[in-house]
């Protein structure tokens, strides 16, 4: 029988008790019943994001959520700087420029991380700058991102500091109030194991002030009406009600696990990812490779998507490609999620078959051999 | 034991076999077999909507294809006319005018439907209307709509007729292409029995030119791009993959009933309901009422906001209250999507009840005789 086996980033496997609740019949959103199930839910994000301000949700993918930030908080002209280091970068690019924003580009090589030196720079010399649109996990690029450094820089000036964490979130350490970032987007098929609809946003005290000042049109995506009815746990319009029954079941697993355990597991289950990669004679593709995704070079005779198509057509698994011009150059395997040490066993178990199928010259075993003296240690 | 009976517009009861799909493992949006999910579940939305034009599928609830119908086929300061007769049809002149529209309110008592003679005159006295935006079935009113007479009035006009179907479609006769609508908008939880999370819009030719002239900034709600990938059996954004399953499951069902035969069904539920009220001594609140949800004037000695609450806390059958200013006025119940003969007997059942409690004089089993006649029948 063949695998079904998501090595993805995003979707991510849904634990048996997750879909236990996704298929629980459905109850009305307007009751005290569900407001509590939405009170114990947002205290629970609160913690995951480590923040004290609200967490809104919205029935949405994640891309919504960026919409949502870039013209609840913004307003037209606004000057903001976007770090563009892969696709989602540019994804901020391309929302803020639909929405008339006035765009200051840091492009860096895909696969490489903003210098925030080089940032401090352009906050200096550029004037009027209201925001910074980064990414905490570039999933493009399987790059984790110093956010925290980024921080420092917007903390005492009149810029908010919006962090895309959609696949970074639960394996990537982020510690929202204390780095002091200002919005946290999240997206629920990812680090939150469940599927894909509902996505995420945190909004500090200062984001706040920005969001009364905003002047763009939004309806949906009006955080201000999400967040008048947040204090009242409720949404402004019908929320998705089944994944947010699935949501409470897995923040319940998280909490009980432990945030800073899990982190810590993802750091070694990225740092075997990498070791199992190179013993294999691979080469990493990331210079700063982050602990929910891990981007790595195709063998030259090989394209990266024949190998993804293979894996996933001959036995179940599946790993994810390369976007823009890496399409057919790189592969990336996530660990993020659900996903344990035994999913990556049995992942690179048919990975070197595949491999070596392809043509590529490899010893069996090498990388699983490797897996287990990282993750035993 | 309590019940769990949702005789609300939205949401309805979600069948079992439509709760075992929504609990399956995860699939990859970007892989053969959910193209092919998403190839036959957009051939039966077309039987659906009765049109032979793309429906397209969005991870929101109703209010984001509203959205998504305003600022994807209008301009800045496209003049539109908006039919408000009830909560929804207020909701399509809130987004208009955020999006800058140039809004002709036509304003009709809550109960009512729009006048087709007086929308003619409307078209003819107004210079350069470009959209009519009005509903199927007004939820907060129980009122269905004549929008054939409508598209009679569009169809040989450069203006395009939007229709929020969100709690109509499947209970309310709506023969999109056959009428000359050019926008239907619609919702998972209603009458396709799915949790909210999911919305659907359909588009016409006509309405396809209408996108492409549009200036309006969007994004996530961007129905070129969505378009776009609907030829391609895929979306722009991540799709919410474990209601999509769930789609599937729904469609097949109401397919195997056949369209035709679900909506002589809930016609005749309507009726029931209607008489069934009446035969408590109660009036109907509309004046044209609709087969998905029926309004009904509270005595007045009874809050029907207390009513419905005794009703839930009590019995666990969840109605409607009222909305807007008929909040305490009103009650609603509905029958759409799994709703049938038998969940009615008991809703009825218990709606004596506590009607009798709250102090008001009904012969018990009135209204329950009442409806095993018509439905009888």
């Amino acid at each position: 029988m063949k695998q079904n086996l998501l090595l993805t980033p995003g979707p991510s496997p849904i634990p048996p008790f997750i879909r236990e609740a996704l298929g629980r019949q459905i109850i009305h959103h307007r009751t005290d019943e569900f407001k509590e199930v939405l009170g114990r839910v947002s205290q629970s994000l609160k913690e995951i994001f480590f923040t004290s301000s609200p967490v809104l949700i919205l029935a949405s993918s994640g891309t919504g959520a960026m919409e949502a930030a870039v013209s609840s908080f913004f307003s037209s002209q606004d000057k903001v700087i976007v770090i563009e280091g892969g696709k989602f970068g540019q994804r901020w690019k391309e929302i803020a420029t639909r929405y008339g924003l006035d765009v200051v580009n840091y492009s860096i090589d895909w696969g490489s991380a903003p210098d925030p030196n080089y940032l401090k720079q352009l906050l200096e010399s550029e004037s009027k700058v209201k925001g910074i649109l980064t990414t905490l996990c570039e999933t493009s690029t399987g790059t984790v991102y110093d956010i925290e450094s980024i921080g420092n820089l917007t903390r005492n000036r009149e810029v908010i500091l919006i962090v895309d964490a959609i696949s970074g979130l639960g394996q990537d350490k982020l510690l929202t109030d204390e780095w002091g970032v200002d919005v946290v987007v999240a997206g629920s098929q990812k680090g939150l194991m469940l599927p894909p609809g509902l996505s995420f946003i945190s909004i500090s005290k200062k984001a706040e002030e920005f969001l009364r000042r905003s002047n763009l049109p939004k309806y949906y995506f009006d955080l201000n009406l999400a967040l008048k009815s947040y204090q009242k746990n409720d949404t402004p319009f019908t929320p998705a009600v089944s994944l947010i029954l699935g949501l409470e079941a897995s923040l319940n697993f998280i909490r009980e696990e432990g945030i800073h355990n899990r982190w810590e597991k993802f750091s070694k289950l990225a740092r075997a990812t990498q070791e199992a990669v190179k013993a294999m004679g691979l080469n990493l593709f990331s210079f700063r490779p982050s602990n929910s995704v891990t981007a790595v070079w195709a063998p030259s005779s090989i394209k990266s998507s024949q190998l993804v198509s293979k894996l996933r057509k001959e036995y179940g698994i599946s790993i994810a490609g390369g976007q823009g011009e890496f399409k057919d150059k790189i592969f990336r395997i996530a660990h993020m999620g659900a996903i344990d040490e035994d999913d990556l066993v049995v992942g690179f178990y048919f990975l070197e078959k595949v491999l070596k199928d392809l043509g590529y010259s490899l010893k069996l075993g090498s990388s699983i051999v490797k897996l287990e003296e990282v993750l035993y240690a």
